[in-house]
């Protein structure tokens, strides 16, 4: 004990838990007026954002929810999902967004698991979550939305009405603080790229650093206008609900990723930051020109999810927008990691600059650890941009760990850095960069290959819009690579032609031995099911002769 | 307990102290290259800033500096201050940084009370330092930083030389995280305007709260260039020499606050923002125009620690800066209040516009509360622009403590909130605008009259440069105002072309009953020292007859 420890404790004047939830109220208190949320033509202010979410919070706490329960969203990127991000922690509760493209079966799986207390659904989603709750051992209270935009027809449901019951909702509610900023504010699921998808369980300390982190890193200043690309059920949105508050930002909703409603609200919303998957951009790029607007300003586009192919970037310039790579899990809150751009690199060839800004980059402020290990030794790997090793992450914007599964936190959490089961190299710089998942790479003849690698030199050729390189056993090599293609609108070509391309980029052991051109599998988050193509390509293997 | 709460715990790959030291280590190494220091001809990368931050650190290690060991730093704004800003910190040690203008004796209270182990001494100051250590009990280690940029005498000294004593340190120096981030960083004494200085204790949660705060609450972007007319002994130069870490700005150091290099810095050095008093702006406007430079670029100045007169805003904009009146005090870490602007606020008449950026506003994102309250009830004022209470605040961006003063810190935390012993009030619109010290306010027949409507006033006659307004005794009334006045150059006026002036905007019992023509003095952080000026407007009242 020193003597600056002496009579100095935290007492109610000097600490609070840290939460986002401050955010909002700050937002409401000082810009009450200022666009919160555009939805079509609905324009909700800030005060009228913050009343709404005290009233959702005061509905569900009358409803019994509060600290530690579970309240579940099906939801599109409305301002219902808005409120929720908001309204559930203010309960005591905890958030569970639910990727609405997942089968009826995984989302009884997540109910369940999550414990679930009620759900809140979108009309769209509502058979849906009836075929889910069919499933589910769990029973919690429904109750549906009914955006105006969503112009599909209705169930027959006995959910509650979401407007009727906020509106028993006090809007000066007094919400509750977290006791303590370790308590937990959201649970989210991951993809499932990999496997079964795992409750992150993240808390109140975090989602404001994290959400302050997005602000900070990118320079996204007060008042910017952020359209909703990517999807709110995807780790938060990256915890944007709550960064657009910190900077009394405008929301532009948006209930459908298609290229002409992003492309209008570009031009006629004034948007100046969207988030996305890479195909998004492609979605952007590749949209009829007809679609496309003039804009007077520039925007700001943040990638992450997957690796954005080199030739993407390149486009997306050209295009006239500001690209930055973000990459992150939902283990770390969404991005933790950013390709910080240093002004010199503007100067150098497109080519050049696409290479360097393929990389992930670096970590976000908020994340005090990030390095590639050698998880046998946990010694980092040389700085040689060659070598392969584990990308880990530590520091306060990593999880709290998985929900019911201690196992599995174990295992993630193992040597004091927690394991995200990507492989990747650092370069000379400091920068990472990813090579694959641990259970995507290629392991040819003991030379390891990266998916990721062969699929930038087929994205390099012109007839490729998506391409994705998975191992195929053979018998003398153990496994080669097999490429999944799918080609841009319009576009012939043939194996033969597609492996003389690649030969042209590639060391010969790292060039696909079979092509198969088809539409390629995703996730619900837009991400590549490689093992679904694998489990094909075992297929293949079984039934064509050895190459 | 709640499921959230099993299995979910504290681990280090999830959990770590907050400190702004580890802004410093990413941008060393995101970032190596890019200038982080200007002084004078000096140039000085991330990556050197990183390595000497650790090399001084490492050599007070040697010298037994540990945790909770205070490091005096009597320093002008320079690289050796922004080092210790770091290397101190990074020792476990806290920082105690002194105000170079204070008398020898102040400054032997403070090392003494302060227990301080070693101080840092610029030559320049070393005379003052050594009048000190004569009068102080402690006898720390002195070390003396001899910079190429001070041009003046040097005196004998058996003191260490800074360049020799920080070479003998690593600057591969693994240096030590504060074991929680409640742990102490710095201690500074408050300016002393209203009594005895204080020492107030920060800790590293605070301080990387509040160095994000700066960056988030003013939209200041990546790469910005920061010039120091801010004394970095006032509060830590409030946290900007770890906002600027956070950023990859630019320091632009500057070792004495005159229009010149000012005017010369902002047009060669490409400075985007700086910080000051209201004095700094009043010396940048005032300056002869052979001395002032034509910018390509807006200036941000970020203005607190007095109010800023309305004329002095509205001749800020009139010369092109954008200024932001921000507030707080030592026991804030700096600002935790900000004016914050609304956009429909520049389509107004210019004077509407001083007068409302002269209001002092609103929380800052990292403090969590912010009230005018009554503090005989605790309970808000009304929000009418009229009801005085006292400013209060409560968060995460509050002190510690005062060092070793448990009853002035249990006064300043009564009740759960801060008491700053500033008198405001509350608009409706919730900003807030301070009207007085509570020790500064005039009671006149049982009527409070705030000085700073009053210094308004006299402001906004063109002959004034500076006026201060304190109570003056009176045997009906018990206390009239009684104004000091600078006049400009080359202007003259009397006290009773002033007074008829008064009562053109004052109601009758505000108008000052006496004018005296003086220089005003000021304590050294550039505050007028209103109590001086009490002393002698009693020795005045003793010697006039009543008015
Ligand atoms: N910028 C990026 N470049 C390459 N890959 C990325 C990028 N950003 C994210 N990813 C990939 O996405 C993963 C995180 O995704 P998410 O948490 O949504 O679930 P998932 O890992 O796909 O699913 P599961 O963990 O269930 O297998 C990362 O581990 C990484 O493989
Ligand atoms: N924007 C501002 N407008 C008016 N007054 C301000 C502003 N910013 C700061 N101040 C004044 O400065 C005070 C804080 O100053 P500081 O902590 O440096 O020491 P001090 O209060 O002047 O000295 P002491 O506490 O020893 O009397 C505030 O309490 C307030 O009175
Ligand atoms: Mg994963
Ligand atoms: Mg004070």
């Amino acid at each position: 004990m020193t003597p600056y420890d002496k009579d100095l404790d935290r007492n109610p004047a000097n600490y609070q838990p840290l939460t986002p939830l401050t955010f909002l109220e700050r937002a409401a208190s000082v810009f009450p007026d200022h666009t919160a949320i555009v939805h079509g033509p609905l324009r909700r202010s800030y005060a009228e954002f913050y009343a709404r979410a005290r009233q959702l919070a005061s509905a569900l706490a009358q409803q019994g929810i509060g600290r530690g329960d579970t309240v579940s969203a099906v939801l599109a990127n409305t301002p219902a999902m808005l409120e929720c991000h908001y309204g559930v922690p203010m309960t005591g509760g905890v958030l569970h967004s639910v990727n609405t493209r997942l089968d009826a079966s995984v989302i009884a799986f997540q109910l369940d698991h999550a414990l679930s207390k009620v759900v809140i659904v979108d009309r769209e989603f509502m058979p849906l979550v009836q075929e889910a709750l069919a499933l589910a051992t769990v029973s919690p209270m429904v109750i549906q939305y009914d955006d105006a935009e969503f112009t599909g027809p209705a169930v027959p449901t006995d959910a509650a009405d979401y407007e009727t019951f906020l509106a028993k909702g006090d809007p000066a509610f007094d919400w509750l603080m977290p006791r303590d900023e370790w308590d937990a504010i959201a649970i989210n699921y991951t993809s499932g790229t990999t496997g079964d998808p795992k409750g992150v369980v993240s808390h109140h300390r975090g989602a404001y650093l994290l959400a302050q982190g997005n602000a900070l890193t990118t320079s996204m200043a007060k008042h910017a206008v952020y359209l909703w690309t990517l999807p709110m059920f995807h780790c938060n949105g990256w915890c944007f609900p709550w960064t657009l508050s910190a900077i009394i930002g405008t929301h532009v909703c948006l209930r459908q990723v298609r290229a002409e409603p992003i492309w209008t609200a570009l031009a006629e919303e004034g948007v100046t930051h969207l988030c996305g998957a890479p195909i998004v951009m492609s979605l952007m790029i590749s949209a009829p020109a007809a679609q496309k607007r003039k804009l007077d300003h520039k925007v700001q586009v943040f990638t992450a999810a997957a690796p954005p192919p080199e030739k993407l970037l390149a486009d997306m310039k050209l295009a006239g927008f500001d690209v930055t790579h973000l990459y992150g899990l939902t283990e770390t809150y969404g991005p933790a990691v950013v390709n910080d751009w240093h002004q010199d690199w503007s100067d150098l060839p497109p080519a050049e600059q696409a290479a360097l800004k393929s990389r992930q980059g670096v970590r976000y402020l908020p994340l005090e650890g990030l390095d590639v290990l050698d998880p046998d030794t946990m010694l980092p790997v040389p700085r040689d941009g060659k070598t392969m090793g584990e990308v880990m992450f530590r520091g306060n914007v990593v999880m709290k760990g998985y929900f019911r599964n201690p196992k599995a936190t174990q295992e993630a959490f193992a040597g004091g850095w927690f394991h995200s089961g990507d492989l990747g190299v650092r370069h000379p710089d400091g920068y990472i960069q990813l090579k694959d998942r641990s259970k995507d790479i290629i392991i040819s003849g003991g030379e390891n290959i990266s998916s990721i690698e062969v699929e930038e030199a087929l994205y390099r050729h012109p007839a490729v819009e998506i391409a994705a390189v998975v191992a195929m056993p053979h018998d003398k090599w153990g496994e080669t690579p097999c490429a999944f293609i799918e080609l841009a609108a319009g576009q012939t070509l043939d194996a033969a032609a597609l492996g003389q391309w690649c030969k042209g980029q590639l060391a010969p052991y790292k060039v696909p031995r079979h092509f198969v051109f088809m539409p390629i599998p995703r996730t619900s988050t837009g991400k590549i099911q490689k093992f679904v193509l694998r489990d094909q390509a075992r297929q293949i293997a079984k039934t064509t002769p050895a190459g």
